[in-house]
């Protein structure tokens, strides 16, 4: 699959997502109104939807119907937009400026932000609860991948890791460590939330589909501290040079920034041999690992 | 039930659920383990108990085994925990003391007090999910429950209604409508999760157990708001007179003492109302109404 084919292919999961995510996010309820406002600024202000589209070309290639991807798909990305809330809140990264926009809590108010983050996460496990096109085992499944993700083993503690690292310096094992946790486990969960959806509760594909899951993040995630260093604030959306003013050690202050660019590429080239056994099914999973590495924003 | 046996059977409950609170947060993981102790300081410190109390007595009156009630009572206990590390935050209601001893941002740090509160919510639902001794559909129905009593709709809802309203007058109908989300979803919910583990998914017992959980909720807050004005700080392991420093609105400021009393009655009432077609096997949930408004922390 071409670079043109995949763009057209990642516009329309995006197309897809936005108007499951507007059904989701989208109730009136006077009593919290403000509260439902910060909750859809930040769901619906844009961003790349990489975990959606990892939801929905991980379960097609397996066979998976849309109309059963989008739960899950739906579900990763409140769990992004609630986790980019409370990293941007001042106890956290303190950043003001997300996807060209300010962040939640300069839009609204720290307390208001805290809340939208906690109950966009209530908000995703009541999502995956309900999936429709789903039997009861698949959601008990998918609702198990997701929890692990973002708690201690995962995303929150690697937040919590970022901040007690941040001023000091880490080892190569440290920081792999650190954003395997914090970015690479939701991405690994996205594409295991395709595979089970699509059947595969057990099965030596969605093993061989964790592995590309936990390679494509880590990919991601030093391609981010590159552009940190090399990105423009007007690309990216968000402050670049965030990483270095916090002191925060990252893949090119570790490695160095040459390094750190081999290392992105060693962890695309091992994801895609993960996809061996797919076949031609896993065209689109091949250009995301090509994707993943030469974005610029 | 007299007030001694009752009394006992909260004790057998708080030694249960502890027990169960520490297998579910004694893993050690030395990456986060500043983050896994600031979720035991927060969980283990000791309260009431009382949302796994209405699990345990509500399942137990229907029938369920103490084995298939480990695991709601765990998880409503672990999302108490989480919304009082947030609600104490410094953007929230900015409290110093909560159970005699420091809040968690206060112990460790506001960062972490978020991430401890955010994993917490996560462990909840991976809990559920894979609870003993209950068949996938119960597990499926209690995620719904728990996730709508602590979204926009509930807990967190209620949280955004008191930031919203501090500093302002509330209608009767404003402040009850708070009070119900804010508290009364979660304790509702406990309720409701004891009547699924007893196989009761959808009967007349579990909408009269839902309006027994309603009414009691209420009138626990609203002895809460009493308390506040009434109590002592030593007694109340958290610092009395907050919410009229902090110009909330409450039940005696919107109502006076005397008819707030009469309120936190009334509800008690109406909620044993609601258990007449329970018989005796409700005793300690008849019990657990009248301890609700008589107790002095």
């Amino acid at each position: 699959m071409d670079a043109a084919s995949f763009s057209a292919r990642a516009a329309s999961a995006q197309q897809r997502i936005l108007a499951a995510l507007e059904r989701t996010v989208g109730t009136s309820d006077p009593a919290v109104e403000r509260l439902l406002q910060a909750m859809r600024y930040s769901v619906l202000a844009g961003g790349k939807r990489l975990r959606p589209l990892l939801v929905y070309i991980t379960g097609e290639a397996l066979g998976a119907q849309p109309e059963q991807l989008d739960a899950p798909a739906v579900a990763v990305e409140l769990i992004h937009s609630y986790s980019l809330i409370h990293d941007d809140l001042p106890a956290m990264d303190d950043d003001d400026l997300r996807r060209g926009l300010p962040t939640c809590h300069k839009a609204y108010d720290e307390g208001t932000a805290i809340l939208a983050g906690d109950a966009l996460q209530a908000l995703a496990f009541d999502v995956l609860a309900n999936g429709a096109g789903l039997d009861e085992r698949a959601r008990l499944q998918m609702i198990t991948v997701l929890a692990a993700a973002i708690g201690t083993l995962g995303m929150a503690g690697g937040q919590a890791m970022d901040l007690a690292a941040t001023g000091s310096l880490l080892t190569a094992a440290g920081i792999e460590e650190m954003h395997r946790r914090k970015t690479g486990a939701l991405i690994r969960a996205s594409v295991e939330l395709g595979a089970i959806a699509a059947g595969r509760v057990a099965s030596a594909e969605r093993a061989a589909l964790q592995r590309y899951g936990d390679e494509i993040g880590l990919a991601f995630q030093i391609q981010d501290d590159i552009l940190d260093v090399t990105g423009d604030t007007a690309v990216l959306g968000k402050r670049a040079g965030a990483d270095a003013a916090l002191s925060k050690p990252t893949y090119p202050s570790v490695f160095g920034l040459a390094r750190a660019r081999e290392l992105a590429c060693l962890h695309r080239d091992r994801a895609l041999r993960e996809l061996d056994s797919l076949g031609a099914a896993a065209a689109p999973l091949r250009a995301l690992a090509y994707a993943v590495v030469e974005r610029v924003s």
